[in-house]
């Protein structure tokens, strides 16, 4: 009690940014409409931190195919959200943060008033659907919040969500004919065969259970669901769209549209008939599980027991202070609040929770199982995550991100493949972009001690991972030292990023004392030596024969043996031994210009054409930072003599690549990457090699920030001098000592204590 | 060991047919070729007694329906195999004994040698797919028990089965090009879209695993499996005959169709590769599981935990000489053991195990059960069962069938309209046919003591059934007191039926002393008064105005208000009262030369046109026994002074409708009551009533029986003076005292004790 009081008192004088009231309400902070306008594939609807429900809007239903053929303009709903439409067909529970590919988009509920309408209509005319036209006026986006008048239907949708339960809150008008509809066609990423299979039972008059079974994206996905109303329903139907089943049989004993309680098909619609007074509120608690609808049922049971919406709003919100707490900066300008904290909030919407309150869930061996010990999540965009996002949980969520690595660890132990995550998600493998990078995160955790779980069996885990011979290209790779580009595309990434992976294995052996594994993989970390063509100075696709790739152009990312990065980008990834890439890419002198040069350049809209994901304005010169193989190479000036270019460039992106705006995120968050990497870069330092224990300085934004580490210290950044101008770190202390390389050491942050950057306008030198 | 060795001496002193020694080899007497031909419908492969697997060959494979069409030649193949068809497919894991209508199939294997042909070929040209010739001279089918040379492949093939796990042991020549094919399209009733997913893991080079999910007679269907084999595999292969799946996604980085470990399709088959030697043995063990395919591997792993095929086949037949042991028969000829034994065979084929070795299985709610205290059962034909099979396993079977009617109230626990099965299999109901006839079997079970568990949690269940009103004309039977025609078809045989299931539930209540619930049923029991018409003695359509349906024709079954059955036979249906039917009916006078004609007349071929499911040996006269709905018909005669005429007509149907031969039944065989009716007969008596607690005698045709009770105690049938032509009885004892009634008590069977029968060649008028 004492010590909360000292806290709170110490906390009160540290903070007075704007003049205002101390910021405890961190939520107020969070805007969760950045990034949902354009390319930052973010959603705006009511979440618990990590949880399984994102109870969010949807805008529009784009099929992923038409007439079999890619619909390029389904890619702006990955999230289900875009924020310039005008209409909202309803509210779905299930999306993914800022990903650059989807699924998803679970269950969607609208209510209506009217003649009853089970088509979602169209944009240009929503008085033909369900759908409703809104207002970005009469909208309000909170953590776990979520507020929307449906302008066609004069009703009020709220939305608010526990870990496992979205709750609705709809407030109607006086009508003899109000209606909730529960759309099982409709999906994120949605074509005609994506349904496998629906199933849909009505219990009683309040409550609904069933599930929906998709081929999409994750290849065998599941999703059952329980649904109570607060208000039994008068009377209900169901409409079934799918190919008449052959086999109808005896079920044609009954009407199954009206009021017949079973219905299972493919592209199922449900709703529900009730009378409303003026101003009714109809409440729905819609819980989901990996499981088993009993699993759903019993997590809404478990995490709301009542019908009290203000009382879960308040608790989830409550849930989020707590969460963005664990980093309570001080910070310029209310933008930069702003910024900070939906950063913060963005970096903890998932990996999502993905089991049950009992501990079971579903395992990529479809079998049900029971998480031991730890909580299971999942969908793990593990190319873009590995980078940023978990060595930031390492740092401020390490007992979760402990428990991320044995939900992969558990993905290992299911997979046929003997394989650890690449990027999964909901009980499935689907291998999206290259590299191994799970083994970056086990490693970075368990070089930290933030994993405490059986290390070797880790390890073995990931030596297994990185000798699958038939995965991407590792059969040569383990053969020749390099993927060579006639035998498997984009192969100078993957041996790049192979070759970083391999060395995260090296440490962890090393410090498990494995020295057959260290040496082979220590080896193997050497093999990006093997695709760098010295006579130009870049990385380059190697043939099979051992001779380089003739046609290459450095700019171009089309077939020239890298994936979301031209070479330029992608030539500057040996984030494990900079040093040695600097030497071998002609010293100080010739690499500084050249990785100015990336900066400064000008990519011709020919070549920007080849990059994916992003917008014009996630590219700064030749600098992706939409994308992410160079998020690193802002701080590699470090490794050379003028590290104030790092300074001075990270400021530069921070102010570039985020915006409070709607429109404020220059290419996908994914899942949090983009947000990681504005974290840790505001707070002056970034982990170029996770599973090195160490951080690249970089130049702090923030005026002060604590870190309230898990294990009881505090470890707090201070950097005086601090403005827009004063971008030049002078001197840096750590605890008061002066830090004479510009570096800092996971183990200091984690002692707890203090770095003081003192900051200037001109470059220390 | 002394009590063993005594029952041993009886058992050798008692049975001495034909001068040989005593049976106790029972299995040599069954043929499960019987009903393989024609209209059958049972299968000649291997099954433990109730077995979850039942691995059969399968000798083609129809479509259900062709361009959007029901194809009719499908209907052959209910239980896969017809035994004049020159080809056999291959092997797979699940199929009904006997039904009307179909599905299953599950998982076909082929062995092959030569050139690798993945598709199955046709009748017609087998050398172009990987089906084989055979002939019946080189196929055996045995209890447990099938073998059949492949002469295509020059392979024997053998198989055998436990409960959960079939086993396959093939013969192979040498060859360097040795092939067994895991086909999952492969299934009965199958049809284009029948798969709705299908996922196969290869979890190392002897195990395999995965699921099948189809929408067929079962809506929502899905069977685990695991397969091993006792020899490595040299490579492997799939081949996806699907649709191209949407998203291929990052799974276009893998060649799936050799050597990798994971699929999932709508349409797929594997193969794997051996060299094999001459005369070299592969086995395989094939486990089910409703659950998972953890539980698949776990219940392989606890039933079969060795490679010894002669054993796993000698303890699966040592189980069916213990399960034929139950009645311990000696009876004329030896075709008369075979059709006895058959028929017994047949009558413990099902309902079937459905659930693993741990207890647990898949719910009617989806969702997966614990089994506690009772053995889960599905495949319930409750429509045919609930008149011989239920009964006849009430006596022979009391535990079985107690944990039947278990299983019967954990679907109703599960059943989201609140009902027993109807028909239902594979936790699906597939509301085929009418009635509510689980009461029937749940009374028998209650009203005989051999249902100990909560009875009045049983008639609760009962109730809500019969009270469900959106079931098939049940609002207008509860309001009008019949069905009317005009309104729901098939409305007098859904009256007659519903009013005996409502007398079945009346007893229990009463029983109970459950007063109102007892007045309710008894009231309803009535109901057949409702649609009999006096002015032409037969039960005839009523209309909802009350006013008999005019156009009406007592031959046929096509739009009159029946199914399976005419007028004329449905016209006897009131099991619970014949007196009083008969009294309606005009008395004796009237009524016996009714019943006499029912079996001399010629029904004209139009008429027999419109009877389903049956050949035109199945009729005799106008009584179709092939079909159920006057099964106790021939019984009747018992309520009249001519009970003479029951004793005639029973020996004339046993005669006429089981043959030991392949095309031996006239009818299907509907999951063993065709067999159970056999049986009944055999022994002298039938229960007209289930759950009155008595049975009508008949006429005997064995020489001596033994029933073998659960309870400890023998009850035996002698027919003294029996033979062909004495048919007729001249006088009963039970336990050497004089019956007076053609009536025989459960209670006097339960009791242990003797009937004798003393026959002759002249009715005792």
């Amino acid at each position: 009690m004492m010590r909360n009081l000292l806290l709170f008192t110490l906390f009160i004088c540290q903070f007075t940014p704007l003049g205002q009231k101390p910021p405890l309400d961190l939520v107020r902070w969070v805007n969760p409409l950045i990034g949902t306008h354009k390319m930052g594939h973010t959603y705006p609807g009511a979440t618990a931190p990590f949880g399984m429900v994102q109870l969010s809007p949807d805008t529009d239903t784009i099929p992923y195919e038409v007439n079999g053929k890619y619909n390029k303009d389904v890619y702006k709903y990955c999230a289900g959200y875009q924020y310039d439409d005008p209409t909202i067909v309803g509210f779905s529970h299930t999306h993914f943060s800022g990903t650059g590919h989807s699924d998803l988009g679970d269950f969607l509920i609208m209510p209506t008033t009217g003649k009853l309408q089970l088509n979602p209509g169209t944009e240009a005319n929503p008085e033909k659907g369900y759908r409703s036209k809104f207002s970005h006026d009469h909208e309000k986006a909170e953590p776990a919040y979520y507020r929307v008048q449906l302008e066609d239907h004069n009703i009020l949708a709220e939305l608010t969500a526990t870990n496992r339960v979205g709750m609705h809150q709809y407030t109607f008008p006086k009508s003899e004919e109000s209606h909730i509809i529960l759309d099982l066609m409709h999906g994120i990423y949605n074509y005609e065969d994506k349904n496998v299979w629906t199933f849909i039972r009505i219990e009683n008059d309040t409550l609904i259970t069933g599930y929906r079974q998709t081929n999409g994206w994750a290849r065998t996905r599941t999703v059952y669901f329980a649904m109570a109303f607060s208000k039994p329903f008068t009377s209900y139907g169901n409409k079934d769209y799918s190919k008449a089943q052959v086999y109808r049989g005896f079920w044609r004993k009954f009407d199954q549209s009206k009021n017949f309680p079973e219905m299972a098909g493919k592209q199922l619609r449900t709703y529900f008939d009730f009378k409303t007074e003026e101003g009714e509120k109809i409440k729905i608690k819609f819980a989901l599980s990996p499981v088993s609808t009993q699993g759903a049922v019993a997590n809404m049971r478990a995490e709301v027991p009542h019908w009290d919406f203000e009382r879960v709003k308040q608790e989830s919100q409550a849930q989020w202070n707590q969460e963005l707490g664990r980093v309570k900066a001080a910070l310029p300008t209310k933008d930069d609040y702003i910024n900070f904290y939906t950063a913060l909030y963005h970096t903890f919407l998932g990996p999502t929770t993905y089991m049950d309150v009992t501990g079971q869930y579903r395992g990529l061996d479809q079998n049900n199982h029971q998480a031991n010990g730890f909580t299971n999540y999942t969908t793990f965009s593990l190319w873009d995550t590995y980078r940023a996002l978990h060595p930031w949980f390492n740092l401020v969520q390490p007992k979760r991100n402990a428990d991320m690595v044995s939900s992969m660890l558990a993905h290992y132990d299911q997979s046929v493949h003997h394989m650890l995550p690449v990027w999964s998600h909901h009980a499935n493998e689907n291998w999206c972009m290259i590299g191994y990078h799970s083994v970056s995160v086990i490693a970075d955790a368990i070089m930290n001690g933030t994993y405490t779980g059986n290390a070797n069996r880790a390890l073995d885990a990931c030596v297994a991972t990185a000798r699958q011979g038939y995965y991407d290209g590792l059969q040569y790779y383990m053969q020749l030292g390099y993927v060579p580009e006639d035998k498997n595309g984009s192969s100078v990434s993957k041996t790049l990023e192979y070759a970083y992976d391999d060395w995260c294995i090296a440490q962890v052996a090393k410090k498990l004392n494995r020295q057959d594994v260290y040496q082979e993989f220590s080896r193997r970390a050497q093999n990006w030596k093997n695709v760098y063509d010295k006579s130009i100075g870049y990385m380059r696709p190697k043939l099979s024969d051992g001779t380089f790739k003739k046609e290459f152009d450095v700019l171009s990312t089309h077939n020239q043996g890298f994936i979301e990065g031209n070479a330029w980008n992608y030539s500057l990834y040996v984030p494990h031994d900079p040093a040695a890439m600097i030497q071998a890419m002609g010293g100080n002198k010739r690499f500084v210009p050249h990785l100015d040069s990336l900066f400064t350049m000008h990519l011709p809209d020919e070549f920007f054409a080849d990059t994916e994901d992003i917008t014009r304005e996630g590219i700064i010169g030749n600098y992706v930072h939409g994308n992410e193989p160079a998020h690193h190479a802002a701080y590699l000036y470090n490794w050379t003599d003028q590290p104030w270019k790092t300074q001075e460039r990270v400021r530069m992106i921070l102010k570039k690549q985020y915006q409070p705006t709607p429109d404020g995120l220059g290419g996908n968050d994914d899942c949090g990457q983009m947000s990681a990497w504005y974290l840790f870069s505001s707070l002056g330092f970034y982990p170029v090699a996770p599973a090195s224990g160490e951080y690249a300085l970089g130049s702090p934004t923030v005026k002060e920030a604590t870190l309230q580490l898990e294990n009881g210290k505090t470890f707090t950044i201070e950097a005086k001098n601090q403005s827009d101008r004063n971008v030049y770190v002078q001197k840096v202390e750590l605890n008061g000592k002066a830090l004479n390389r510009p570096f800092l050491a996971y183990a200091d942050i984690a002692k707890g204590g203090k770095l003081t950057f003192y900051m200037g306008g001109k470059p220390r030198k």
